[in-house]
């Protein structure tokens, strides 16, 4: 649901790593469905999502979050008893509740997260490995069926992701450290400069601004549901960028070399060992 | 003098860029010096600076800035008369300065910034394109001799880049937004996520925090020199922070869109083109 950068890479590496997999698009525009179709990320298209579950063994949202709860209510009387229902959202609490709430079969729905993607959008960015080697992460509840949990898994496995289950909770606070909070920063970073300043900006500017060019809408949807937590994350880098101003003005060049030293040791940990 | 990822990529560049120039690097490390000479990056190495520029008609300092008014102190009694002296250096008022005290003819130096580089360090990372197509500004003041300072840009421009003239107050107020800044956030983000979260961590991230990897060392040397600039453009970011956590805390979905849709809209702009 949803035929998008994600929905459509998933249509285009389901049919690539399974064989047989049968592939129904949900999209309100016609023109990206039609996209979608010549690019045969889906076998066939539908433009009201009751329509597009009813036969499906595996449903998965891929529409900006804002959507899931209105999606749910549509799809709800039109799923099959034993379908399977997941998303890719970027935030989970709301979807799990929206889950519990609205679908008659809550056990069968798995919440997952594939790492991946860009600040780009649309089909005509979709490709078939764009889930390859990235994580997914799934937050299954108490609710929650084991099988269920263990075929979506093993979905995502199928287009070559590695899997780490989380409760919804922990999702949504470690993802406002690790996404959230970065796309805050960069469009912080983006706004700051002059015009004249922006004209001088060279490499490591753009890659720290690069996730800041993501479509609005669907960071709007992202921030709101997770804003407890963002919130908590902008404090933080208040409290952060404090401590910096402070070592600034009392002119402790050791202190502001210990302070950079310690974030430049933790990034670099994150950089594959040199070979 | 110095020959580390600038020092060395301009020796590769100025040989395969401009016919029977010879390269005379000065370090004070002779395994540097060794793999620059290695490399063909210079033609001939001194662990003196004052031995390296003694028949040096263009002197280039790439050491870190915090450097500089030593190596001046150093250089100064050898240079020819004739000499031009400039620098890589990613702030320019202090330079300057330095020089108008330090050297016997300020008029024949020219404060340089080359725009390029990236979070890595040392020789073994030098290449000779690293210049090409990027952004040099040059810093001349009112002493300086208008023939020093098209000779240094005419330099610049061999090895392939464009060129841009600045105050070097200009220079070291826009550098602190579009580059000094997006170093002090990079390294707050690389500092807030608890290590599980950064286990979790996308290309998003690896990206918004790839400069932070860079030199605590020579950033110490830059935030300290332009750490008036700086905190006024990281008191801009905490103002800016104040804004988005006001939006989150009342709950304004469209204000939080609007938001965001002005710093993708920035950032959108400074994208080439779609092909």
């Amino acid at each position: 649901l949803g035929v998008g950068l994600l929905g459509g890479s998933i249509g285009l590496a389901a049919k690539s790593s399974i064989s047989g997999c049968k592939i129904i698009g949900y999209g309100h525009r016609t023109s990206t469905l039609d996209a979608a179709l010549a690019r045969k990320a889906i076998d066939q298209a539908f433009t009201r999502p009751e329509d597009a579950v009813r036969d499906c063994d595996l449903v998965i949202l891929c529409t900006p979050v804002g959507m899931f709860g209105q999606l749910l209510d549509q799809i709800a009387p039109a799923l099959m008893p034993e379908a399977l229902v997941t998303d890719v959202g970027s935030t989970k609490r709301s979807v799990v509740q929206w889950t519990e709430q609205h679908l008659p079969n809550p056990g069968r729905f798995v919440g997952s997260h594939p790492i991946a993607g860009s600040e780009k959008r649309g089909i005509q960015f979709a490709r078939p490995d764009l889930f390859a080697n990235a994580l997914c992460l799934t937050t299954p509840t108490a609710l929650t069926n084991p099988q269920a949990v263990e075929a979506v898994e093993s979905f995502w496995r199928l287009l070559g992701m590695r899997l780490m289950r989380l409760t919804p909770e922990e999702h949504d606070s470690l993802l406002a450290e690790v996404s959230h909070l970065p796309h805050a920063l960069a469009a912080v970073l983006a706004t700051i400069p002059s015009d004249k300043a922006l004209s001088l900006c060279g490499k490591g500017f753009l890659d720290a601004t690069r996730i800041a060019a993501g479509d609005p809408g669907l960071w709007r949807d992202i921030f709101m549901d997770n804003r407890d937590n963002l919130q908590d994350t902008l404090r933080a880098t208040r409290g952060e960028l404090d401590i910096l101003l402070s070592l600034l003005e009392t002119g402790n060049a050791d202190a502001v070399q210990a302070w950079l030293a310690a974030a430049a040791a933790r990034r670099q940990a994150l950089d594959p060992p040199p070979r």
